[in-house]
């Protein structure tokens, strides 16, 4: 794909945040002042960030993500063809990061009804994201594979994922049982050196391998082989979907937030958060885009939910994102957001030209209620609700703004992504806590590994037997 | 299915809400003083819903679902049968209510790859729930089926929902232009004898239909035709989804919260809500359960985000609830929920049984980090890590409580459903706001209709125009 810059252009993402503003909100907006006098912290945060880009050492590789690869890109597209004449099924075994963007991507770019097509009408094999160590889910996805016919994708840096690795035992005992090569059927995307995987890989005689480099964390990693191996199998452009990102990344150049789409964003939900605003939702209105708001939940709460700032002082930063879907919500969710506390910010998605248009034929003339829609077409009717539930929430004081899509491909989902990537850079820097770790979630950890018996754990596993449920409180 | 009262006990639903209390969670948690104290209030609102119960005036006659359907679930068994026989594909056309809880039900009581087991290993036909006027995802439903060979359920109380009524149209289009006749591919589940739907079925030569009655709104149909039929066509057994309820039913007769569960789970939930824990998580440990989060978020959502008291004193009442899935969002939102702000009431949905174990074979046994892992099975490393959150989260003083199921059942099922929905009745009342009434969706219904052309609406029209995007607050 040849991209002149009158074709990127044309595919520009837009923010835009009139309803937003005191203007058309009203006293429940954010008046021109209160915006302005948060310029000179979001240049600050601009200024680390760019400062800080690149650097592994504390987790900012990912910005590098769009130029660096062109060779492993290559690598990657060989594969792909290799799995695409090889193998029935493709199976991601990972979970967060791992799982969410290339389930993202699936989404975004194939046919809704991909597994469900024939053969011929796919570009690639049946896909499948395993994201949970659900009992019931493992088994069932056995009933549908397989396994000698499926390629395995296991992600995880450190090898010791308890949830993947745990899928791994499995899968590679049934290929032993099977009599196949376990070599032949998975494919490791983890660290460059050390970790499990690397052990494994040398034991079976070496796996092919991709590598997540020491700077990208889990849930910046889609630009990534984490993310590039499973969409190029799908048949999805992965140097456009790169290209995207760098094209965002060029739009995100300014310092000053009126010009910086993704420092917008982010000094937004900034001054929302500061205002009690601990709730966003992300409303993407287009079935292809909802599990962008689940990768979106990660990227947004991992990265900003601390109890630290970058100095040591404590805190109790994060906003917890919902996610929700357009036009499915508003019959759900939108009688919260119009009545309920003033506790939000609600993002929409929006597409100008969906790949589709669907007309809805004449019919039922006799019926005014319904007469009306036909003539009309699907696209019309949906951007017609997005539009509606936007005007309905300002003229109840309610903040939203609004991210639009020219249209959804490769290109436009990897600025998108590099969009929300760069605002949660700039929202974490706000904020002056680490955007990159995530050290909540090692209690958790501990506590599983005391659960099962793991060495060295036994201390933790008696204070658990303690904290046992109490029958007083169980009815 | 007979069930003794021993086998209702054995699957007897319970809620674990010692992590709620100060005894477990410090001073983050509830003290029983303050339990006491809304011993009255709780008392008060199951007064209220008891003394209504059944009134359809008060869009409460969901109560008696469980009682009064002898004969209809009898008819819905021979339609399903004849569905079974005779077509390859069952499509639910509806959205809110009537997607949500056939949803659900299809997710957590059928094999999680059933569209994609061969017919012979499925109860039913192939099943779709579209939800959606995404013009893609209508295109792309009908590229995997063949209109001829699918029933089609189109689920509107009013037969004006503008989402469902644009599929119904190019449906039946299509159907005709296959020379069809209508009739013989859709089921009706609609009013008694009023709406669009009456008419369309006397002009079609009468459509077989299912009523709604005027007591059930959408949130609270699943357990009417809405629910019923899509479940039986599954080979769910839609009686002991009834008794379920009615079992529930039984358990949350005494008007003491300490003994009955669903006004116990809206105590704690009031209590919270008033001390700002203005978002509510369900976490359920199962991917079979990982639905009943999006249909209790319309629940909650819809009947509690309110903007008005009985009497008419404004005020901006609601919880947001928010959709998680264990083990994997412990990789995604748990970060959060340990970390940041004090906002929120975490409820796990945990399963003592899971249906299967899927054991985890040794293997690495030079790799500490996997080798513990061998001779466990899925379903303990599940469990251990729900248990392990829960402790986690407990540990950071987060409020956290468990409605645990012993297995997952279509009775289990029914009982966790009206628990949710007594749940919901009883938290309305504290609050003394309509519960079941949704006027926040009309602003936007009414845009929709001003965008489209529906005549009677063209100031709104004017109005929406003059709302056009300002450029200066577009980047």
């Amino acid at each position: 794909m040849k991209l002149t810059e009158e074709l990127r252009k044309a595919m520009r993402i837009t923010v835009d945040y009139t309803n937003m503003t005191e203007k058309y909100l009203g006293d429940k907006g954010i008046s021109q002042k209160t915006l302005d006098a948060q310029r000179r912290l979001a240049k600050a945060a601009h200024t680390y960030v760019s400062r800080n880009r690149g650097k592994d050492e504390l987790f900012m590789g990912w910005t590098e993500l769009p130029y660096n690869q062109a060779e492993v890109v290559a690598d990657i597209l060989t594969t792909a063809k290799h799995i695409r004449r090889n193998f029935d099924t493709f199976v991601v075994l990972g979970i967060g990061g791992s799982a969410l963007g290339p389930t993202m991507a699936f989404n975004a770019l194939c046919h809704l009804h991909y597994n469900d097509l024939p053969k011929s009408k796919r570009k690639g094999p049946k896909f499948y994201v395993e994201d949970n160590v659900d009992p019931v889910r493992m088994k069932e996805l056995l009933d549908v594979i397989d396994v000698t016919r499926t390629c395995f994708n296991v992600i995880s840096k450190s090898g010791a994922t308890s949830e993947t690795m745990a899928q791994y035992l499995i899968i590679s005992d049934l290929l032993k049982k099977a009599g196949v090569n376990i070599r032949d059927n998975v494919i490791f995307t983890t660290d460059a050196s050390r970790g499990n995987l690397v052990k494994i890989s040398k034991e079976l005689g070496g796996v092919k391998s991709y590598v997540l480099g020491d700077g990208v964390g889990g849930r910046f990693s889609e630009l990534s082989p984490v993310g590039l191996l499973p969409a190029a199998v799908l048949g999805i452009d992965i140097k456009a979907l790169l290209k995207g990102a760098a094209y965002m990344d060029k739009l995100c150049k300014p310092s000053d937030m009126y010009r910086n789409p993704a420092l917008m964003c982010a000094t937004l939900q900034y001054i929302a958060m500061q205002s009690g605003k601990n709730i966003g939702v992300l409303m993407p209105y287009s079935d292809n885009l909802r599990y962008v708001s689940d990768w979106y939940a990660q990227l947004w709460a991992e990265s900003l939910g601390k109890n630290v700032h970058l100095d040591g002082r404590p805190c109790n930063i994060g906003q917890t994102p919902v996610k929700a879907l357009g036009v499915t919500d508003q019959h759900s969710q939108v009688q919260l957001y119009t009545e309920g506390p003033y506790d939000k910010v609600v993002t929409f998605l929006s597409i100008e030209n969906y790949k589709e248009k669907t007309p809805i034929p004449h019919g039922c003339e006799n019926i005014p209620d319904v007469a009306f829609l036909g003539g009309h077409t699907m696209e019309e009717l949906i951007q017609a609700e997005n539009k509606a539930t936007a005007y309905a929430l300002t003229k109840a004081g309610r903040l939203n703004y609004t991210i639009r899509l020219p249209e959804l491909n490769a290109f436009t989902l990897g600025e998108l992504l590099f969009l929300f990537e760069l605002q949660t850079a700039y929202a974490g820097a706000m904020f002056d806590i680490d955007t990159f770790n995530q050290p909540g979630v090692e209690a958790g950890k501990k506590a599983t590994f005391a659960l099962l018996g793991k060495p060295g754990y036994e201390l933790q596993r008696s204070d658990l037997d303690n904290a046992a449920p109490d029958e007083k409180y169980i009815i």
